[in-house]
């Protein structure tokens, strides 16, 4: 949509033509308490950087040593939000091997973001081989055998970089993909407390962006989370409109299963049509599921409000929620908090996921981790040269 | 010092901290070709830049040679858009003073826009003094005494710098003021030429943060932008809600001189009671100065929409138009496509601004280049030493 005719002869994003220049001084892998006491994202040892300018594409990929950009000040991504990202994880199978899950999920979702926040448009198939490609080198040191059951964070990223103080299409960008630490999060004691938004604050908008994982949609709704960590909550469930219709429960997707007043066994989600909410990787994954493998469970994408949430509450309708995501995971919600009205939802016997939402994330942390084989489950080559290995 | 949590008080931010160190490689000054055919924004030889950490607070402000800026890869920036700015111009008046307009009025609102996106706060007087400093030491190289009539164009702005790959408030941030030139764009040949938003592009929304000068709010808007431009027109003309209010015009507030349907005349323009449009500094001004001095001319902020632009229209009742923002000053408004209509909006006799809107920035020009003295045009003193004017 946003292609000028000279883009389609430019140069497209190409993996074939990655350079490797391995880092001279390598860094130590941190250990449990390094990371539990760091606020920064601790990265490994190298990232992949690709330049475009409007006029010639994408320049050859470069596998280089981890290390800061050089923007200048008035570079349009500081000043504009041209910016989108993904995120995936690279999970250490139980096997021994390293898998992607559904890249090419994560690829075509960054080539609609990045379309919508007029950065220049990229090949996902391409950007799995660069995703590859770097684990190739850095898992081996990173996330070794040894650690099986664990994983690392995947953030590629694109920006705008040219230096020019106007909102227009950006005519140069950076795309780039780090690897790094990201916390588990799937797990918080009693589950996971949400606060609904309060009236002044909506996270997205029909006719808006809320579907792209673009920068504009998260930093916004940061001083909303804020206030909901300092009242004892993990994240704000997002109402929209007059009717107060669920979307997202922070940055993941947001599960109910109830028994409908038909008795029926429902897991529901938002939709996507009205492109309020992103459209998930993870959320996709537990919708296929369930309609695969649990007959007994209906599943609907509708929207549906805060007040019949309360309604099933009060009818003891509701038996399980979670919420779906790449950093949160499958995470059991325990309570929501809607002005003056609390909504305690049912956990395990022991604590942790309902028994739906404790098979579906067992049904996928097997395809993750390698317990069994699946499409969604992409493997990871390693490369073991001294290079990478250090 | 008693740095124990409880008494523990972060730096504020502090003008009279400011550290100076001017360029050893001066650069030239374009000139008029080498601007009209860059794509990038020349700045000038210096620029100001101060650092924060959530801990300590503000650092001493630099004023340092103009240069890219380090950022790590995961920076909070390049992700969720921790970014807000400021624009104002630096005039060059006809008395041979260098003035701000209105700087107090950008620095509040730079302060609630930080606020809004979980930046740190700053004070707006400190502000001042930083802009004030740097222009006085560049303002005689940059924008000498024989181009008056002249300005540049300022950007405070605010990033968020924290290597942390989570949506939470910057735990690091960057402050930094630039300078450079920016075309005249307040007479495009005819008029400008807005096209109304398409119904499923929406540039902000009730409980949004349209009224902050936040990134988030302008890479969206780019490929509604692009499309205007490539069917001929100059910006959006941005509406909102069911019954199409006429919110901005671009990244300007829009104004419409009437004849209402008793006879008045009228200028209006958007609230900003709903939060959804940019408290304007041009906005404000223009409001100010026809409320005191054109006695038979009624100004009313309240939400009008294109269906009474049309009626309008049909009637012959509208008189003139313009937008107004520091960007694109006082520029009028000759044409609004909306759908398949096409609303013509009376120009000067001589193709230029119609009568109000000549008035209007005619006033704003005498206070801007000190044609008239005024609380409104802040004048800068500038440094005459041998390291400045190089």
């Amino acid at each position: 949509m946003n292609t000028s005719p000279s883009t389609y002869e430019a140069q497209r994003l190409d993996a074939s033509k990655l350079t490797y220049s391995y880092t001279t001084s390598p860094r130590p892998v941190p250990d449990e308490a390094t990371l539990a006491s760091s606020d920064e994202t601790i990265c490994t040892d190298h990232m992949i950087i690709v330049s475009w300018k409007a006029k010639s594409g994408w320049s050859a990929p470069e596998l280089k040593p981890y290390g800061p950009l050089s923007l200048f000040p008035s570079a349009s991504c500081l000043h504009y939000a041209h910016e989108c990202f993904e995120g995936l994880k690279a999970y250490r199978g139980y096997d021994g091997k390293i898998r992607l899950f559904r890249p090419d999920c994560n690829g075509r979702r960054f080539k609609m973001s990045a379309e919508r926040i007029s950065l220049p448009s990229i090949d996902p198939e391409e950007l799995e081989k660069l995703m590859v490609a770097l684990l190739s080198v850095d898992s081996p040191k990173w996330l070794p055998k040894h650690h099986a059951g664990q994983f690392l964070y995947v953030r590629p990223t694109i920006i705008g970089s040219n230096a020019q103080l106007a909102a227009v299409a950006p005519t140069e960008a950076l795309m780039y993909i780090i690897v790094g630490f990201m916390p588990r999060m799937d797990m918080p004691p009693g589950g996971k407390r949400l606060l609904t938004s309060p009236d002044d604050m909506v996270r997205a908008w029909v006719g808006g962006f809320g579907y792209a994982k673009v920068g504009a949609n998260y930093g916004p709704t940061v001083t909303a989370s804020q206030d909901a960590y300092r009242r004892g909550f993990h994240q704000i469930l997002w109402l929209y409109g007059e009717n107060g219709e669920c979307t997202e429960a922070g940055a993941s997707n947001f599960f109910v299963l109830w028994r409908r007043k038909d008795g029926a066994k429902e897991l529901i989600t938002a939709p996507l049509d009205d492109r309020l909410i992103l459209n998930g990787v993870t959320r996709r994954s537990c919708l296929e599921l369930v309609r695969q493998r649990l007959r007994d469970v209906e599943v609907t994408e509708r929207k549906f409000t805060i007040g019949e949430l309360l309604e099933a509450a009060e009818d003891n309708r509701l038996l399980e929620s979670f919420s779906a995501g790449t950093a949160w995971f499958i995470c059991p919600v325990s309570k929501v908090q809607h002005r003056d009205r609390e909504i305690n939802i049912p956990m395990g016997s022991d604590g942790g996921p309902g028994e739906i939402t404790a098979t579906i994330k067992g049904w996928l942390e097997d395809i993750m981790y390698g317990r069994c084989e699946h499409e969604w489950g992409v493997v990871v080559p390693e490369k073991e040269s001294e290079n990478c290995t250090l």
